[in-house]
């Protein structure tokens, strides 16, 4: 029983939270003295307690920490937040050695949690392992912008719509439950306004009950010219209206209406960025889509081609008027959904740095 | 060991002649006497022997065809053709009993070979099995036109050209590698005048020697207006020309040039029904490939998905002006070529009859 086994038992705890911490990092702590696990912890929700303050608590008698070593999977803080900083308490509990799973990305944070444990005569080992966890909060502080995942639904011959002005249902079934899941999995999902009048979505996931719902980012024209009793208008999640008019209207308390005259693909991702927003899924449609591509602003591409041909004058599933460069990508998942087919397509030159 | 055994056994024969056949089905035979096989047989190439005399001419001392069962895997021929008629030869040989796989749905033979037999008091078993072998030699006789196929390199937004008038390198070199094989099944391939003048293709085989190339049909409006330096006029394989325009030039003996007003799509397939071409691949471009798919003349689709994003104004895989129907197809293959995919898909209510 090495570091790397008990940091893949943190990993462990770690993922059980998957799906509650929100713009928060899955974060899992073990507390081990001689080999023996002593308590394990990881970070519940978004605003609890973090993963080594669970792990603390978990001890029979907080003396019990004295001479341990504790792995977590991250960092551990060292700013004041919702919660004191843990390093610190890692200090004042007696803990003898620190063994970490990766550097924090967030500046905040970054070297200073190893920085004050070590000022404290702690002994600290970074192994520089993710378990693939947290890969968009990484990201969110790498590239200091969300993770952008586009998704669509294409014939066999890359048609999104049949007809313009009017929906297709292009995808299957199952196609559906695996969007829910890809959905459930964002911070935001973004969608136009064509999109938000032909197809008349809920944008909600419908599938499994969410801590916390992806915001609803609505890129529209003139905000007061909506119609106020589209589908979304009748959802308690959060929806941010992107407007290039200022609204006179009076919004529910779930809806928050921002203005500039010119909103960009860059401004929106600036936009979130400043909002913390780590994820966005871009649903569509073909003009958003395609302001995305031309910007090369594409990490992920999710495409369920379904079984048909729409031919001639359908809708393609990326258009725009501008010339663009070409986007390279690596598939990196294929999948059978009955009778429609999922593509998973990374960007190639993504690379993905371990702290 | 039963008559499916032995069967299995003629169809492994059959098969050994694959590629060689041109227009001939593939068919094997065996004559076996007292579970002992006596002799095997097949059809070499297209012109040469039938399997069933193949089959006689293996046997040590024709005699011994003398109150032997033969197995052959289609429906002896009745006609006088390249070669006699195989079903009198057999009655003449003395053979007792023929077990069939397929009966032949060409009309010159369908049901007759297997009357001359029973004719003469021969016991005729048809087993009712293809082995999934000749499959456009009986679509073609069952649909009295050429088995379709579309065949396209695309990105993952459904783009088969970057730029209007420029060729794009879409696909990779193993589905380079794949499409040649498809090519080499086809007994024509079809392509647009579009297609012609920006890929510049020698639309040859260039993987693998063939007994028979398949005819490559350039669908032009004016063919004397073609460019003579063409790539495609500096091969020695077979070349039709369906033009509007009555050409004046003078062409090599590989080249021949068809005049019609107007090369519709169903006009095109009348053609070569005439002409006894059992199979085509429609290799482009996006206007060709359009009209196939509005008059819903799509029997199989292979698409080659390249891992890039063209966006905006790329060319689509199928374009048109007219509206379309839908056409629903089915998956029926797909497969990881390096960093491509390749799809196969079929249309949906493609009904198979065995014979």
């Amino acid at each position: 029983m090495d570091d790397t086994y008990f940091m893949k038992l943190a990993f462990q705890e770690a993922k059980k939270a998957r799906g509650s911490t929100w713009t928060n990092p899955l974060v899992g702590a073990l507390i081990v003295k001689e080999n023996q696990i002593l308590s394990r912890g990881y970070h519940h929700l978004f605003g609890g307690d973090h993963a080594e303050v669970e792990a603390f608590k978990g001890l029979v008698n907080p003396n019990q920490a004295e001479g341990a070593t504790m792995y977590v999977t991250l960092e551990p803080c060292s700013h004041y937040g919702k919660t004191p900083p843990c390093a610190l308490k890692i200090t004042k509990m007696g803990i003898h050695r620190v063994v970490i799973g990766q550097k924090d990305p967030n500046p905040l944070v970054c070297g200073k949690g190893i920085q004050i444990l070590k000022e404290a005569g702690i002994q600290v080992t970074v192994l520089g392992v993710t378990a693939k966890m947290n890969e968009k909060y990484n990201f969110f502080y790498q590239q200091k912008r969300p993770f952008i995942t586009l998704k669509y639904a294409m014939t066999l011959d890359g048609k999104i719509n049949f007809e313009h002005g009017r929906r297709s249902l292009v995808s299957n079934h199952a196609a559906y439950l695996d969007s829910q899941k890809l959905r459930a999995a964002q911070q935001a999902i973004l969608i136009g306004e064509n999109t938000l009048m032909i197809d008349n979505p809920h944008l909600t996931i419908r599938t499994q009950k969410l801590a916390f719902e992806p915001i609803r980012i609505l890129l529209v024209k003139d905000v007061d010219k909506l119609d106020p009793n589209l589908k979304i208008f009748t959802t308690n999640s959060p929806i941010w209206i992107l407007s290039r008019h200022v609204s006179k209207r009076k919004w529910l308390p779930n809806i928050l209406v921002f203005t500039d005259k010119n909103w960009a693909v860059t401004k929106i991702l600036e936009f979130l960025t400043l909002h913390g927003i780590q994820s966005l899924l871009v649903e569509g449609g073909s003009h958003v889509q395609a302001a995305f591509v031309r910007k090369q602003l594409v990490d992920e591409l999710v495409v369920y081609m379904a079984p048909k041909l729409f031919g001639g004058t359908a809708l393609p599933a990326i258009r725009g008027v501008e010339s663009l460069k070409v986007l390279d990508m690596k598939i990196t998942k294929v999948k059978q959904l009955a009778d429609n087919i999922r593509i998973e397509a990374r960007r190639n030159d993504f690379v993905y740095r371990n702290y």
